[in-house]
């Protein structure tokens, strides 16, 4: 069987095994007051060149969403998002468990929100004789990667920076799948890109070769106060913080994030190549990252059920379904030439 | 330098470690739905006698005791506490921050509640006239071990229960060092007796050899409806959720749970025997676990300070201090012999 | 001046006034305890044709949209509405605040939502393989009238109430201007229809000639439970209630407070007659209740401004601009006559 | 029958009630932008000697305690107050509900916190080495008159907030009964006193002769930023705002508020001169306000039940009950008279 539903279906990169092997029996400080926080910490402010980031590092992505948001609004503020936003669809309502509301965007097939559409929707809130009466837009979210593996360029994220600047509204990026991000030949951004661009950006873990955490990042000293006892509050503190902190060390150590999100990309379009070679599917919507959204044949996808895992969507069609597949720090090139024997045979080449 | 100052300072259990080596390569369901988590289950279905308990594995104490409280209370009800209770004082507001009220019970030394003070406690409310404007005490929060290190025995814990049960009254347990309650040589109760005396208890793995997770139980079926959902709205779940589970599937493997906790609780006797062997301390409390309560002189303290790792909780009078010395699972005989030759040497004797 | 800015901005209707002068001196039982409110009680019952119907008097609509909501959604659960819903819109994030998630469905400019674009909603929920990371749509909101002066038919309210049924979801109607729609020449349903076909709805009574105050109907002894205690936990419990019963009591006595909502949409109907005749403006949707949306020349609104209170919504175009006139149990005649002779002298006739 | 239950249980002081005729048919802006609501806070500001205050009308004195709270309140803060604090007891958990602790201070008969212990307890706070795991204690809660119809004196109120800014924390007086403590005749407070000597406090109106509404005043351009848009989010936010401001500005002209509290203040110490005199019963606590907490024994309340209503609290020994006789506004000389006549039969003398 082939893996290609998820990019946290595997274990851990074994580079961080490795050296939580040969730390393991070190006693340190708890709560993220150790040598490995301190040392992940350095190493993400380098690669920020952004020696004065607060980093703080949280156990998943709902998590770091709900909390980060929550401290980053004002009271009587909300965030806005992309309709498909994680917030918005995915997360169990964590953010309005905390009692703020989800604004969404105009919707679009590649998942981003467009500077002008921003720029509109915060005006004609500033415009509205009501507004005292409304949940005012306090922060934006977007996610880099999107949900369909889509990029923001430098230009696009600049904007959106500009719009919210303009209106005095914060801007946080969802980084869950950062290094895949980080990672594709058309990217033009850079970590140190982000953290002049927004005022808090997360560092996925989960699914870029952790066991688990997110290292959230507030570039310029900008961590709201107290954020340490928001953290626990919110039930989010480790207390064995080493355990997180040592997993971006590693990361962060000779550019292994960035290789891990290259490798699965190239692989990611290596295997869409194949389908549309092989006339298996063909691309829903162009995703420059590891995952890939593709519309296949029903026939198709049950030829391909016990060979390869991967997840379908949703019925474009009578006959057709989108289908996503995900490759990950774990895919090896071994994998991809068995797919391609996988396409040969299926596809009666 | 000796590391008595807790139970969370050092990594994980060696038998931990090694499989997480051994099955690192696999590839799993995700959220939970994977076979570590099955296997986990089962174990600990298995231990508690109760094949029909539900299980969910969580990352840290305060979010299991704000996920479980939270779910188990009406909209209306409030949780009932020892005021010395973790939810209570070190929750940074966690349970409080999900709306709910806590409500603590008369104070006692030892951190225990007595089933005569809650029995007074439930019957005033439901006498007053005024309880419609009142929070409704709703559940009962206690720990085992307590905050103290005491233990309920089987009878006071037996009693509680009743009581609630009297009064239409949840119990919940927080077990975040049960191993060390489970080990202790007067402990008499198992965790069948948990599975029979309580509406959800959770088993600690973070302070019990962990690298973090706790195994919340709610037996005969017990979990509260959708209660994977609430997990997630609380920002608690984890994507890679095998690796919570795979803890636990070791820990409930030969024993090594209460393994873990007896060996740790036999060396915190040798640590007070020690202490008041050579003069260094008085206990506070009696304490059969892993954490001893002392009293030491201040000038003690100093002596001590170079040499071995502790917290001072607090001034007792003027020239004394009440301090926490703390075994863990990765205490060894050689730092209680070590510590020995300390005692012996800034006692002078 | 002439003021047709909105329906609160008179005192409160004369016959209510005389009853709080017959009755001020009175001694009575307090927070909802009292001979007011069970004589209102026992009237909206007897409206409703339902003996067992459970009433309860809150402030203000905001506040019943958000206690209600709030107590009849589980806690995984999220509520349902039109993009215009009052509570999606107007209520500063008021049921966000209260942890719930708002879930709007598609926008029509009649401010309805459709049964089938419901079911649509809900059908895909159902079969998302997502669902238990989502929030469960648990509640549908309409209002009736909406947001736009407009009406659901009987037909439409029970097809929407059999899609609720059909897939486990409650039905709730915020009724702020309630008596506006039963007092429409067409609708066709009555409070005996609304209590067979929802779970609860409210009676408005701020805008339909009361001082302030809501009268919230759960059908069929169909009340949370302790609702009592949570009205007070959201901070919406007066003491003296009777205060808001008594206000309830004199409109449902005689037929009050339909003949307020006829009157006020007569008045309406003719100013909408009288714009149009004079060529002043132009419908923008079809309202058959006290709030008239028209399509005014920039020019005619400067021309109006100082001799009528009204509001301008939004620039439709150019030249244009959508404005909403409302008339209330505080319009006259007299009132209609005086506009008719604006009109005339505006539009140069 | 004399009524004695409680000072919530008759109409509105007749001077509102004509006021409201006077002004009825005015048309007038709405949601508290109106000449009342701006006469209203005039009259405040001057009796407060603060021009500058900004003044704000909400519906009752939970609701008021709870978005107040809320709102001057940081993230990770929370409340202190006595354990009788009305938050902390009768509120329902309304402040909890908002997600804020609430933590007591040391016990007393009269209801009264201690300057020194709230010392003691912000200093303990401040020297925890586990404080950034805790709640901050962020605000000071008081009653003045307290729960048990006692006063703080101004050198009291003086030490309370010097602690408070001590250690940067606010202060808040609950004035629900404010105009029983402000007329009372050992009370050596004003308004001014009040303004100089916290963060915010409430003026109650519904317990003082008002229909419903309690004036939150936040002296000194103190209130929170969009506070408007707050209480909107608590459902707070009356439509109709004029009813509310205009009962104050009846209440702030020509001393009425104070005048009522003073009256009903004077008839209090004669009912508890009567029942001394008569042996009928005893003071529990020395109350110099409205409420007077008396301890009778049983049988003398039966013989008083048909009589005269009352709130039995509950049993201080087998034979004795706690109870409480409360005047208000509504009580009259005649009814002091009617008391005499029955003291003087129920004793026998």
């Amino acid at each position: 069987m082939l893996y290609f539903d998820c990019d946290y279906n595997c274990g851990m990169h074994p580079a961080i095994l490795r050296r939580l092997e040969e730390t393991n029996g070190e006693y340190t400080g708890t709560y993220g007051l150790d040598c490995f926080s301190e040392g992940a910490k350095q190493r993400i402010q380098d690669a920020c060149g952004d020696p004065e980031a607060d980093i703080f590092f949280l156990a998943g992505g709902t998590q770091a969403n709900a909390v980060v948001i929550d401290s980053l609004l004002k009271p009587w503020q909300g965030v806005v998002c992309a309709p498909s936003g994680h917030i918005n669809v995915h997360e169990a309502g964590a953010v309005e468990y905390t009692g703020r509301k989800v604004m969404a965007l105009p919707d679009h097939e590649d998942g981003k929100i467009r500077p002008e559409e921003l720029q509109d929707f915060l005006q004609k809130f500033s415009d509205d004789g009501s507004r005292d009466h409304m949940v005012e837009p306090g922060l934006v979210y977007i996610s880099f990667p999107t949900e369909m593996g889509t990029l923001y360029s430098a230009k696009e994220i600049s904007d959106i920076h500009d719009v919210c600047k303009e209106y005095g509204c914060k801007l946080f990026i969802d980084g869950a799948r950062l290094g895949y991000g980080l990672g594709a030949e058309v990217n033009d951004i850079s970590l140190g890109f982000l953290a002049d661009h927004c005022d808090s950006f997360y560092i996925g873990g989960t699914k870029v070769g952790a066991q688990f955490g997110e290292a959230v990042v507030f570039p310029h000293h900008g961590a709201p106060d107290h954020f340490f006892t928001i953290i626990k509050q919110h039930g989010a503190l480790l207390a064995k913080g080493r355990f997180t902190a040592l997993q971006f060390d590693v990361l962060f150590t000779d550019c292994l994030y960035e290789d891990i999100g290259r490798r699965a990309d190239t692989f990611a379009l290596q295997l869409r190549e194949l389908f549309v070679r092989y006339g298996i599917g063909r691309p829903a919507v162009l995703s420059h990252t590891n995952q890939q959204f593709l519309i296949l044949e029903n026939s198709m996808i049950a030829k391909l059920r016990g060979l390869v895992k991967f997840e379908v969507w949703s019925a474009t069609d009578e006959g057709h379904s989108l289908c996503r597949f995900v490759t990950s720090w774990a895919t090896t090139q071994g994998d991809i030439d068995c797919l391609e024997d996988i396409c040969k045979s299926v596809s009666g080449n």
